[in-house]
This record gives structure tokens, sequence and C-alpha cells, in this order.
């Protein structure tokens, strides 16, 4: 059942620790086959060393059953979960605790677009979601955390902006496919690293971007007028 | 004797350059073996590369003398020895200068819990110790070390802070056993890490999280709720 | 057509991730041919592991047209053409975003020279361009990248500081070809590193080396007087 | 002639990449033998990966010619003799531009001594050198760079405080031998770094360590009472 979907899934899993992006098994990546509404998802607290194809969980979404896979999924995967549901045209998830943009995450503020590497990828500033509710908290935790991701896109396409900051704790990225959503993932990280800097340099005063040069060179990259690439 | 005991206090010893929580030979780590009440421990300046099992030291706890081991023990060994007679449940500790943890043990200050990244392995903020006296530094310094980390946890539970940051020193870490005591300095190493840059990016003024938050994120692992990974 | 500039280019490329200047594909080197009016550029959007000689873009600088090569020249062609028409004896140019200078771009800030590192190789501050007009981002973009940076060497010798910020985006080097361009942005790159941290060490204030061991540094390794290496 | 000193310089050189003290060929490291009163010292310009201990350059301190070798030594030779000259009891320099020393160095900033892991080689803080003035820079410059050094240890035992920032420059290490400097030279950018980090978190107010503490971890591993190691 969706073998090329769990090779696809364990490879990008396997990706992680290679982008630096996690220490021991702190990161799970999912994928969605919109198709057939299934979910394939990395199990919990397994060492990315050793990871098969074989050993990633399949879920359904609509219902968050367990549909195969003899190991438990990651804890998050009702996050994933909720995303896909809300979120049309994503088909990968990448959830880790990456340090810079965990620092974001921490310190409860959006990721500012100050430059054109930021601008290549993200339609602006990466947000933070607010504290949950204690309610939330004791609730259905992974569940209600997709519930304030979700608030965060309000007025924001997930698409333009393909990644959030979870309040006191970590990002998401997301994209057309698992892997898109690693790349997205190694990209906020690029760009939380030179935001930190840059705004400490600037003495904790700094505008974002000018929005002419955001739109510039988003659009090189997004949409019908590209040029960037070999397309 | 006790030959299982020094394969894994040697493997541990051996991974913390690894984990980039060494230069040259500033760390060591140690095991403790209740029944017999024998401590094993990294000899003294010895480089990690070419240490062997045999080469560890097996001290008795409760005297403080070497009952086996051509070598001489880690000097820090007087500490190891107080927190396994003070600390019930512990069976590895580990010392290291790693980058992170001492810079906030340079200036004192305790690692305050700012994510979840910290929640899922500590209960809160990772403690300083005050400054010794001068006497307790003319006098048995490396056991009155032990002494100064054990008062800072007077009202606090060693199994759910598993680690500490010794005033102008440096971390110790514990745990089961000597590999977890590396796993929780590992850990460590990465939220003082982002503490550091989240408490800046906020101006020098920072919460720390909630505390339902915390809450949730330690019981997901810890105790009869716990529900992370595979158990 | 140029093998052998096209072998040269491509191994610049190369070197770009062994020095950690780049992330993905984000970064292009071009040199030029003085003689035939020819650069040789990196396509646009491909891997540097997998890239070979022949893959390699021409051009003709006079005119901006492409006169050999199966894919499409990177999309940052346009600013190394206007670079090699304006700045005379420069025969290699290197584009990253390389985490520190990148910084520096972003907050809008130049290099100070702050230490002998910086003036083996620049005589002075690394200048940032201005901000880009709304006119100049939607009209050809990567030529008038192009004109800012001509415009911050108006009373500037390029040779003597080959390398330079483009506001809100990141850095350009250059050299006398496509080895020594790479060469600069790596020297750029540890010099930013160094004077982000000197500047906030010193509180947000800090003055730019003596005039007089800027001399001496500087003319060290340059002009009729250099007498450091094997020369 | 002194084929075993070469070796080792050479040795030693090379060493510098591996701790991560170099950038290019930008540091060098050399040895006295006090019976000749001959140095060994790298070349100018070479690169480590390729250098032989046969292109080691021997020269004469007391005069400062060069009397073996067919390439020119360092252009900071004259530096590394000032001190053989001056400072009794040491065999071995090494001067690189290390990152977090150099820092220190740009900010015409000592490093101070706040905890252990300084003060376990360092007895207090590392010295800055005061600004070189104008005829300094423009006489024999690389010699009064040695003049500097050695006027910052006027009252100060350089055996005990085995390190220097040279002003708006870079450091040296110097040891018992070219491998002793090198390891000095690796623990003060460790201890840069940290101290760095640590200044920054206390809101750039930080006393040093305590000076019973400073003595206890001196003592520990130098003098008549060190215990440390295996010795």
């Amino acid at each position: 059942m969706l073998e090329k979907l769990k090779k696809e899934v364990c490879y990008a899993n396997q990706s992680l620790p290679r982008y630096h992006l996690v220490t021991f098994t702190w990161g799970n990546v999912s994928a969605y086959d919109v198709k057939s509404g299934l979910m394939v998802i990395k199990p919990s607290g397994v060492e990315y060393d050793t990871m098969e194809p074989e050993q990633m969980v399949v879920m359904e979404v609509s219902t968050g059953r367990k549909v195969e896979g003899l190991l438990k999924p990651s804890s998050d995967a009702p996050t994933h979960m909720e995303l896909y549901k809300t979120f049309p045209g994503i088909g990968g998830i990448t959830h880790t605790h990456s340090r810079w943009a965990t620092i974001f995450a921490q310190a409860g503020r959006g990721i500012p677009a100050y430059g054109t590497t930021q601008g290549d990828y993200f339609y602006g500033e990466i947000p933070c979601t607010r504290k949950m509710t204690p309610a939330e908290i004791r609730g259905e935790y992974e569940k209600e955390t997709g519930t304030v991701i979700i608030e965060a896109f309000k007025e924001l396409d997930p698409l333009s902006v393909p990644s959030v900051l979870v309040h006191s704790h970590g990002p998401f990225s997301w994209g057309k496919d698992a892997q898109e959503s690693v790349h997205n993932a190694v990209v906020m990280e690029e760009c939380a690293m030179m935001a930190w800097h840059a705004f400490m340099l600037s003495g904790g005063h700094l505008d974002p971007m000018q929005q002419e040069l955001l739109d510039k060179h988003y659009r090189r990259k997004h949409g019908k007028d590209a040029y960037y690439g070999q397309k």
C-alpha cells in the first residue's frame, strides 16, 4: 500500500540529519495521497539511520485511524492531519526542532522577510502562532496544535508562505510533496539564522525588505511569470 | 570486575567528541553499580580515541577508594561520588565543558525552559549552583563541588531535572546509565544554544514557557501517562 | 569554444559548497574572456555535484546574447555582464547568499575594516549598495543590480575592494579570474563573521582599524612593494 | 639540520586546519632550538596540505638571518624571533587569525577569565596589546609587533599566560614546543568563544571568576602541586 510514498517519506526523514535539522529523533516528515485520503508518516521515536520504508505508518486523514504499520505513528500525526485537511494543495509536511527556527518560536516571533533569500521562497514573514490556551493544551493537544497553525493562516495563503512557527515549540514546513517540505525547512532555517543576526546588528529595529523587491523575487520563482531555473 | 560496565563507560566517554561536547580530554563519564556500590570512571587526562575498557578505573563510592585500575581516575571523581551517594536512582554521570552550557555557567545563570525541546527532557529550568566559598575551594574542592550541586537540588527532583551548571565551571548531567547521562548532556547543550539566542532576540527579557505546556511535554515522555516513542 | 574557461568556471562553481558559501543552488560563478568579449557562466538552478563543464553557458557581454549552451544561464547573468563591462581588469565574478555577508546586506550596512584579516585583501570597508528604486526593480532588475553596484564604486577602486553587498540581497565578489573571485568571497565571509561579533562585543560602536595599519597590510600583499608569499 | 624539529614544525602547521584555526594559509607555527639559537618556521604563503618538512625555513634568532631553506620564511618571522629572544623557556609559537580570538583583538579587548576552562591553562585574562604607533607600523613592522607583545607582558609571566592578542590583528600563542603552542591556541579559541557569549548574556558586564577558583584550577594542572592527568 502506497509503497512509493513510503519510500519517499522514509528518504525525506533520513535527509533531516544530513541537513542538520534534527538532533536524535526530533523531527518527522509525512506525505499525503490526496486521492486515497491517506497519510504516510514516520513512526514515533525511531532512529533515522536504520529506518526502513516498511516501518512508515499509514493513516486515514479523515478519521485519524491507523490503517497500516506495526509501529506507533509520530506523536505529532494529528497536527499533520489537521493541516492536510485544511490547506488544499499540500502533499508533504516536515516538523523539526531545528535550532534557528526554534529560537524564533521560543521568543514567540515570526521570521521577518529581510532579504531576497527569504523572498525567493516565502512571500513575506513566516508567522508564529499565538500561545495555546490551557484548555487546548490539556485537550487534544497535537490536534489543537494544528488549529492554532490554521488560525495563523486565516488571512495568509499557506502555499505562498509554506512554513510556520508554533509558539514555544518549533517549526512546521510544507510543500507539494515530502521532499519539498524538507527543502522549505532548510530554507527557513537559513533565513532564521540570517534574520536573527541582521536584526541584532541593527540594534533591535529592522524594517522588512521593500515590498517591490519581495514581489520581484517571489515572482521570479513562482507563478506564471517565473523565470528562475530551467523551466 | 564489572567488565560490562567498563565497556559502557568507555563507549560513553568515546561518544563525547562525536557529539561535539569536548575539546581535547575535557570531559568524563562514569557509571554506578548500585548493588556493589562501585563506580567505574574514565582515567584522568587520557585521549578518547585510544581509550580501552580495561583502562577504566573502579572506585568504591562509600569510601572513595580506588579498587581497580592502573591509572589515576578523573580528578572530578569525588564530585561524581557525592552525586551517586545522594541522588537515588541515577546510574550514570557526564561532565563536560561543552560550549553553550558552559557559557550559562560562566554567566552564573540557569538555562530557563523556553520551549518544548527542553520540556521534553527537563521539568523546568536547569539550575546553576551558587559560587563556592574560598573555604570550599581550598578544601576538598572536587567533593565540595558535589555539595553545591546537591544544595541546588534541595527543592528540586534530580530525576526530573537531570542536569546542573556549576558556577564559573561547567555542566554535569546524569541519567539511569552512562549513555542516558550523555544523551541528557547533548539535549542540554542544544537547549542552552537556543535559550541564549531566544533570550537575546527578546532584548534580555523572556518569560519561561507556560507551565501547562511544560507539564504536557514533560509528561508526554515521562511517567505513567507517557505516550512518546514505541513504549 | 572556451573549453579551458568552462572547466575553470565549472570547478569554481563546484568549490562553493566546499567553502560552505551556498545552500542548494544559491550561488553562481562566471569568468570573462576579455579578448573575445565572452562570458562563461553557470546555468540556472543546476546542482553543483553533477555539473559538467559542457553545461556552462557562453554569452556575449556587449549584447547580452547567449552564444553557446543548451541550458538557460543563471538569472543573475545580466548583473555579471554589467560588472565586466564597467570594471576593467576583472576576469571572474562570484555571487552567493553566504550567511555572514548576507546578514550585513540585509541590515543594509557595509563590512567595516576592523582588522588585518580584511586589510590583507580589502583596502577598507566592503560597501553596501543603496536600495534599488521601485522603477529599477520593476525594470531590467538584474541589469539594474549591476547599476547600483557600479554606483557604489563611483569613488572606490573595484580592484582594491573586490567585493560588494547588494542591499537586502547578498554579496558579489570578483578577481582576476573565477578562482580568485571565489577566494575573495571566502575572505569576505570570514571578515563579515568577525566584524559582526567585534561590533556587538563593543556595544554597537567600533571605529575601523587605524589607516596606517590598513595601508601596511594591504601593501604587504598588493602592489609593487608586496612581500607576502613566495613572489 | 634540525631534521626532527622541522618535522615537528611541519606537523604542527598542518594541524592548524584540522583544529579549524585557519582559512587558506593564514597561520604559522615555529619552534626554537635554544642550544643552537636557531628557529624553524613555516615558509610564507604555502598550503598546509602539501607542505613538507624540508620546506621549513631555518633562521638564526640573534641575527634574523636565514641559514637554511629554499623558500622565504613566514612574513611574521621577526615577531616570532622577538618573542624567543625575550620570553625564556618558550620553544614554540603559533600565530593564526582564528575567528573568536581575532574578534577580541579587533575589539581591542583581552579575553577575561570567566571560568575554569580558561583557568586550567591561563592564569587570568589573555591580554590585548595597545595599538601600534604610526612609526612602529611604518618601521620594522613585524619586529615591532613583537615589541608591543613584550610590553603587554611587562608585569605578567608569559609562561602563566601563554597567549596574547595583537590589537586589530589576531592571536599569538606559545608553549614549551610547537605542539603545545598549537594546543594553547585551540584552548584560547574555545575560551574566547565562550567569553564572548557569557559577556553578552550578562548584558555587557561580567566580573572575572573568583581569584580562589582561578588559583585552584591553574594549580591543579601547573606547578609542583599539580594533580591533573597521569603524572
